[in-house]
């Protein structure tokens, strides 16, 4: 594999700053990835020569932020393998996208007694808009364990099937655990059965090619300041037949035909889903981040971090203090854990830092996956596309030294 | 008064580019403003040097950014006049904000014949989200027009309420016809009536100080990339008894305070109400640019564009082939006109883009407003901070090139 990783990271300004005097390492990819130059430039770009608002106006500037805005579209489709980019609508990231599929679609089809079935290890961008419908009109939600491993038997999920599901809400890659879990096989089980399907690809989208035409899940959202990309950016991919089953859930500009006094007309899908002046210039810089990683190869990144994923494994197997969550043949390189002795999550984060180690610690948004697991806390390192077999060793030292302050 | 226009344009990158071989004349403020370098430039420092995600870390770059990133919080109070930050709710815009309203206080407390008060004038940000609730729970909008001039009798509005009304929502200045309209007024009656008051702040705040406090509206929405922020940056404030009535709007991280399988609790607010990774760069942006327009000042900035909008008004009542709609007293430097004869307002915007002329042409998401007026679509030249006389110069001899072409 010819992965000139050093190339990589001179793209990406800020890693090549100093943190509390030590080079930055940064292992916090699971929260938020960080920017290469190309994408920085985008925005400079636009805000500086090339800026309006878009679709309404005739004018030349209005004309170009339009045609880069919508080319993001495009470039998403072929990111994810989708056959039509107007399956595409954009978003503020996964949280918004969920919550539209909650809101515009859920909500109005789903009655009290009505079931959704989740995984024990979804974020709570997959939990909350659920409980929403359970609080507000009684849907009840069916809970699937992962195992010991942090592996997701595809069938428990199929056996937790019944007349009553509507919707399997699932992560394609867990941001805790790093397992990636069968997707396809919950999908092609939950179409037999007329049960829709929605995947948060907030973390399986940074990390391996996805298709969401193989895949074939209903709803796929990602978010773009995990992929690279802007804050504020990021996209879901839906399918046809599911749009026209959607009401809108945001009223504003943009998404409606015609408004009068008493009657209002939607606008076609996608737009009928995206109101209001849109993230303009995030999602111009989503699509240049996923022109970089194209150009790099979403199997080139994959095979990179996998080569880290299988180092970081031994070496912190070398550590028998450490209990790292998760050992599923799937883990991608996301690596939680806990230090055995009194050390707390947030202190190991605090001492890492001191040495320069960019790593979360809490509870990742996964409440109930950490109830499950019996932690309150952990700390999380997790890679990407930037991050060297190098690093993993700084991580070690700094984790030696947690031990040794702490144990 | 000392207002140096040519060193604020020098400011603003984008005002040095030229437009079809002609300096641009940038006219489309209602649309969207420009961005000034230091907002720019704290976009890029942000992403080069300051990047992570905000609340859930610990580390350096997490804290650094989230300092940042809750610091806007405190510079939009400030901007607003509000007595404590913790009344305002982020949010990716003005659309976004007016949905939390409708999602997160209308929706649960309306019923069937409950009425919203809404003027002729709004915005359709402003109108569909009301629409969601005359469609889906059988609430009534009443519509209070403007009159000939453009000008909305507060009396007008305060007859309109009745015992089954709850909401007004209203303008505080219309992006069609530039009026400042005298919420203060409605405000008081309203209040003296239990009835809750929202403003749509997305023109107002650009153009003039605003004082949440002494308004006293419960909630007042303002969209950063109008008041020369980034595009997805934005908030509203909320009044806190306002606050405690509402339930969450969408679900995902950083909102919640505890997730179980079966048990919820959300956090305190304005947190309960900002779901998932935010618009983090967008928002530190958009208390760049705050800070930048109250440096400048926003008494001066309303002087100049006084002095701009007395100008434009008696250079256009010199072309007696355009009608101006609006002639309010308040009327701010929001001009949209028709041209009598065959000129369609998108060929205007068309002819004026040769001329490097930036103009918005359509129904300026206001189409009850439009069908009220009579017309289909205008043109609409809105002014800002960093346009001067010698550019109304511009519009109207291209205006003028417009009546040879279509007359």
């Amino acid at each position: 594999m010819n992965y000139d990783v050093a190339a990589i990271r001179a793209d990406f300004p800020i890693l090549a700053r100093e943190v509390n005097g030590k080079p930055l390492v940064y292992l916090d990819n699971g929260a938020s990835a960080q920017k290469p130059q190309v994408v920085i430039d985008a925005i400079t770009q636009a805000y500086s020569h090339e800026y309006a608002n878009v679709h309404r106006g005739l004018h030349t500037l209005s004309n170009l932020a339009t045609e880069k805005y919508e080319g993001t579209r495009g470039t998403i489709a072929r990111f994810l393998g989708a056959k039509d980019e107007e399956e595409i609508v954009f978003t503020s990231g996964t949280t918004e996208a969920i919550n539209l599929v909650a809101y515009g679609w859920a909500m109005p089809r789903m009655e009290a007694g009505d079931e959704i079935i989740l995984t024990i290890a979804e974020h709570h961008a997959n939990i909350v808009p659920w409980h929403f419908l359970r609080e507000r009109q009684g849907v009840v939600i069916n809970w699937v364990d992962v195992d010991a491993n942090g592996d997701l038997d595809p069938q428990a999920v199929i056996d937790a099937m019944g007349p009553k599901t509507k919707l399997v809400a699932m992560a394609h890659m867990s941001n805790v655990l790093g397992t990636v879990f069968d997707v396809k096989t919950v999908v092609d089980a939950a179409h037999a059965r007329g049960i829709a399907v929605l995947v948060d690809g907030s973390q399986s989208a940074v990390h391996m090619p996805v298709d969401v035409d193989t895949l074939g899940a209903d709803f796929y959202a990602i978010t773009g300041h995990k992929l690279y990309g802007p804050s504020g950016s990021g996209a879901i991919h839906i399918k046809k037949d599911r749009m026209a089953e959607m009401r809108p859930f945001m009223g504003g500009g943009d998404m409606i035909r015609d408004v009068s006094r008493d009657v209002i007309t939607w606008n076609d899908p996608p737009m009928k889903f995206e109101a209001g002046t849109p993230g303009i210039v995030q999602q111009i810089g989503l699509g240049v981040a996923l022109e970089y990683m194209m150009g790099v190869g979403m199997e080139n990144i994959a095979a990179h971090e996998a080569d880290l994923a299988a180092y970081a494994t031994t070496r912190l197997k070398g550590l028998n203090w450490l209990n790292v969550q998760g050992q599923s043949a799937t883990k991608g390189a996301i690596f939680s854990f806990t230090l055995e002795g009194a050390a707390h999550a947030h202190d190991v984060s605090t001492v890492l830092d001191k040495k320069g180690v960019a790593v979360r610690a809490g509870h990742h948004c996964a409440q109930p996956l950490m109830e499950h697991m019996g932690v309150n806390a952990t700390a999380r390192a997790s890679f990407g596309m930037y991050n060297t077999k190098a690093e993993v060793d700084v991580l070690v030292d700094a984790l030696e030294l947690c031990h040794e302050l702490f144990a």
